[in-house]
């Protein structure tokens, strides 16, 4: 954690040719191998509308600079491609979130904090996935506890009270439809939420819209949201927020 | 109410002039004075976009046929310029929901059922005093309990526990910003919920739109709505719905 | 139906676990089988964006506990899958919907009221239908009109006054397109009316946009909206109202 | 008429300068004033965002050139200037279209057709009085009934059939809120229908939103559409059918 | 034609069994079969959204009752399929315009008017040959001129005028993307134009959005809208306005 | 803060009359006092829409029962308003952000973190501002630097280097128009990022709808956004993470 | 101009204080002043949002600093204020514009290009004139043709020729309502044309939004858009162009 | 370049059959073979939505009279098909940008400017290599640079000082999602910039339609923009930038 932000910046500025400025493969991609040392969040290549040779490029240049390579939005063929033709990695693969992390065998995150993912249904797991297994890969323990939205609100609050016992300190909560828990649980815990809106729901406000909007519109102050179906956004926010807690508590 | 659904139709239709139908004044209203008898619900005089006398002429004409004409979106000063031109009428004013009503001395409405109306907060109060009115003028005994939101959810099960003990028959949740309300209360009640979205809140989704959206998406189902601020709408539904138990009671 | 609403609720929130706040399966949903107890209307398991999987996980735990699996927006193959794997329960099945009921041999729903339901074309079937069967379910008489759209207006008359004397409660009218109809009903009647948008109508305003937005600008009050396509929720504030009616009938 | 379309083209493309395309006044506006006798309506000035004195400029122009001036979108202290300053013509002003007029003395509109317009409500008259003035000053005969919405649908059919009776050749329909009337009137005549949104309504679909959508999405064919409160595009092109008719019926 | 607009109403309300009011085949469909007498439009069966057997069943119906059936947006596969089973009509296939007519041998529309249809583009005749097919069954001649767009204005003048010149009372302009030529159109003729916004476009305000809001901005009055692709709509507006013109020609 | 997180829950539905549930004044309130213990957010008391009667009424509720009282959205004569008929408290009033705060003398925040605030333009100080006072009444200090937008990115870099130099453990970029700065620093930096979209900006995207919107799809993950001018929400949010970092820090 | 593009990051970000990145006044706003010798476009101080004592501060600094200060969106009392607090600087008011500029005596624009600016009517003369004056401010000669929109397009032709025949390098197209102008030039000319959509027209797609999406839409390629009323940045764009090309043409 | 401006028009209006006014083929197309000669961009084959035939039609055409084709949005197929059958022309075939170009052996597009291209990510090379093939075929040289958006922001300042001293008279910014880049670009340089928003990104704002409203709503001037995925028109907009500035060296 040498690297310090804006270092990076100065060299570019400068001329000093900073490690990962430099093009990959086809001379198109740039891929910004610096960004975890710099915003402790890892670079996450989005496979979505990039071909097969493009994401082997980057996961390959990653997985080979730092480690680890994390994809997201991979169809479950293109993931198996790529498990085959790196094979010396170890794969961890979840189709339902479309995310693989491969890793060089030994690969082990820093220690991070404790964060809480909240679904109000199962059609919220995929998105909700995808920010636990980010959050996961940033070091931190999650806990995931779903379908406890307000048509049953009654489900909510055991769980809740276990989560808050359980010393998180950041919680995403994810919802479609109404999304209308985000602003429930935001006011009932002290804990910074993240509004997850997923793209659920048919008919004007539909796939997330609704959701998003109602959070926009929460009368909860210390809820803030990403963009629907943005589990990545979430997850790294949650656990941007959970290290620097967990990090000042070891020191 | 011997006056039954789609005889003003076939009366108008074969041109036997039903009672009505002939414009008033400048020729160019045309009162629906049978509405009540046919639907249940009073014609509701929209003041917003008429000038005074147009008003004026439709208000005298409803309270001299019908006993009673009900105002709604009239500003203070035209109510009390209405109230001084016609004084023998005895007038009820609510100006933070800009209704107004005129009754011939004398005149009560028809026995009703019992509505119940849920606010979020204070700023929700307008529509759902309009929603209010209306209802009651259509025979309602009418419960209101405001500034429950889900901000701080616990506030509401002590005051909705009363409200269904009472016994009533439908509920109107009036709920601006994130319009989390309706469907927290609709997953837990077994009475038709009307969302009635207002329009409070600013930025994306505010006017209302948010919570109006949040409604149309409620994974609750046994919630319909109206439109944004549309207290009217709200409060006739619940209205026609707790009449018609009331109705079936009495029998 | 001695449960009563919000026994859940305090349940929950003392830590007595009640009867449906515990997981299934993979320990990912929490089905909610006292709703139809707490709020009238069964659960309805929503398959579309749910695995098969999770769809015979949800549709098995209902039938088992409760005696009835409802199923909304589930595709031909999955519905026949469903009735092969759970072959000792009743299926009807009403593919136009993606309809799917299941019920344990000799289950009957409790009595209800009378609900219309009016389309104003063919093209409204699908959601019509699906407000249908969510009605039926809850135990109602459904009279179902369709094709009588104000392009031809003439059609809607005499189905219209049958439906009256035939003693409905409420009544849902299904129109996509310029969605004119529930207005022109709701303001010839004295019941309540739920108007149900529907995705037809293509261009600006298509998919059943234009249709809602008409509905929630109606100038005949007494008429409130569920999103378009929504006919479960259409279907179930139908026979909330009724069922009440008829309850309060028989008392 | 002897001027025909396309040869204020021909003259400007070829240089031979066509009588008015010279800019007036400032030298920033260029008056159409050939637009009556090439395209059968007459230029209309709209006043509303253009200072006092352009509108003056504009209208002086007109008067003199073609012997009479229509301005829309007047506020009434305007109205009443331009009437004092251009003192030796003869004014009719409409304040509630916030139409004016100004004709010399002598001056006579060319014989039109006849056209009916029919408003939902009595908020629609300003939409449906610019109409009325821009077909009359067309030449047309205009019938006007008014107050005839879905609401109470049976106040419909007796004025409508008068009207057809008197021999209308199109029919300007002006609605807000719902917008449901066009549709209706154009599945019950055989006459060509304007369809006219009017800026009536709050809420989503407000503001002639959800009343253009619907007429849009018409289940009726032979209804074509202009923008909210356009009623000078409806008068103009209901008074363009109906002259063409007419036309037709005198050869 | 001994059919006049209302006398379908007066039957209905008043209980006489118009011809056309009873269900066909399911009892779901009320095939309106005196449209074309009442409105001067026939009924235009709209395939898409129905099942193959629906659209069988209206089709046989119209074309034994009234002679001849018309089908929009039909699938080549289910056109070929309609005119194998109804094999003893003879059949009309536009398969770019998705439209099919089916005559009964020896049916012969009512003569009609002159109707000119221009496009900006190729990608526009889709819906522009849907409105020519409409206006051919309704008797008129049609003159299309396509591809002559505001890109590069030059083409369109020659083309106009020979149209002008051929006697047309109605014009139809259909437009993608921009949407700028019917306002170039409206501004150089003296004929009822109707704007026909078509689907082309990409990007914001793409599939027609774009081209249907500049046709109702449009600064030259005279020009009227339908919906995007709704080439019904507009091939019965204009063959409306001919057929009446021509009419009156005649007599 | 030995209140804890879902204490009142408990207290609400067990009937143990929690403090804060009863109504004040006019029996329509309910005043959430335990929300800071709650929540770690004290209520802010939204002035924009409520008369001044009710903001007295909950102004008082709150300085006497909480010691502090925080008003947001309040105009200028309000305020002193106020600020006299409550003089025995210490008022501090931001008129540019519309803020005011009322003490009672010797109150002090609790101790809380470092929180950093960045405006791309002089017009986004009103809600930064806003943000600054929530952020400063939540117990933190507070830095803010303004006008370093992307027209003139080079003015970012030093004033960014010196707040992270300071420690600050969460930032809010408040930024109108394009919205671009947040996710320029959002991918500079390690620390959470909260976005704050201001209504500046005309036109389409106008009045922070495009900056909102830019935020929303950053390809920065670590940046999570709050409505446009929501400063009280992102002030809420950045204390929410910055306490808790310090008091893991202090522990 | 010695001062390059870069220059000004470097300094910045090596922590050399390049000119015009501190404050100034109250330490709030940072001005760029070295931004015109970067980008070839002066600042403009944007006024609206904006109390006069920032105006004031920013134009002072820049008028001494630079010898000229551009104000955009400045009403008139505020213009006339400045003029007086400043007055020994030479003033230049547009009122129509809202644009006020202060030179130092003796100032003197670098030398430019020819640019042109068509409008489609006069109500797009305040953006045109915005536009009008950035682009002289920046040095360029500058045509401005008004009133030649498409409802009478004849008007064009004679205008356009003459400012082709004068040289002009780029063409700014004002157009408001149906936005049509700018795509029929772009297909008639060599030049790159800059679309200026405009605030006017009423009704759906008005305020300039139906302008700019048919822009945006245009089948004319060349032609690019700035935002509704951006005549600064569409004249900065144009003298960009424009300047180039004579800077080319003088080596 | 004989061929200037307006020549068409004339030819056109005053009857003199100008080339490339007759159709082709079918009679529907009327290819507009004389366009490059008239605005300086030749004219591009839009395949998307054109039957095969069509394309071919358009294509044999334009090779054959001008000596070159550019088909945009063609796939693989067809223009796979198209090369086979006009197999006597050279095929320049660019698969991603889905670009294909056909030469008669010998064809040389004119001497033109330099164009720099610059995208944030690999998802925006298809339009920038839209952009990239039409400048090409507009004579120019084009650097293109890719995947320096603001997440890494430092990735940029390298490239753009060699572009900058490459000597480029226009850039083309692609981004997608954000939008931000171009902003920041503008911001840096003196050389006009288009911004080209690209369709990536979900949820709200995606498909490219934040970051065109971010480049609508930009603080840089300088900046215009092309619709999303127009790389067709940010191409033709910096060529005729650039080789105009080309041509004022030349002289």
């Amino acid at each position: 954690m040498g690297h310090s932000p804006l270092d990076d910046l100065v060299a570019a500025v400068t001329g000093r040719a900073a490690d990962g400025v430099d093009g990959i493969a086809n001379g198109q991609a740039r891929p910004d191998v610096t960004r975890e040392g710099r915003t402790g969040v890892p670079e996450i290549i989005y496979a979505s509308g990039k071909d097969f040779d493009q994401v082997l490029a980057l996961t390959s240049t990653f997985v080979e600079r730092t480690g680890r390579a994390i994809v997201s939005r991979i169809d479950d063929t293109d993931a198996r491609c790529l498990i085959d033709r790196l094979s010396s990695y170890q794969a961890q693969h979840e189709p339902r979130a479309r995310m693989l992390v491969l890793r060089r065998p030994g690969f082990r995150p820093p220690d991070g904090g404790r964060v809480g993912i909240i679904t109000a249904g199962t059609s919220d797991l995929p998105a909700a996935t995808e920010a636990q297994v980010v959050a996961r890969e940033m070091g931190c323990v999650v806990t995931l506890v779903s379908d406890v939205g307000v048509a049953g609100i009654h489900r909510l609050f055991e769980p809740l009270r276990a989560m808050l016992d359980s010393g998180v300190d950041a919680i995403v909560v994810a919802a479609g439809m109404d999304g209308a828990l985000p602003s429930v649980v935001s006011g009932l815990v002290d804990v910074p939420v993240i509004g997850l809106p997923t793209s659920t729901g048919y008919g004007v406000g539909g796939k997330g819209i609704a959701a998003l909007l109602s959070m926009l519109q929460t009368c909860a102050p210390g809820l803030s949201v990403v963009n629907v179906d943005n589990g990545v956004g979430a997850g790294a926010t949650a656990a941007l927020v959970a290290n620097r807690v967990a990090r000042a508590r070891r020191t």
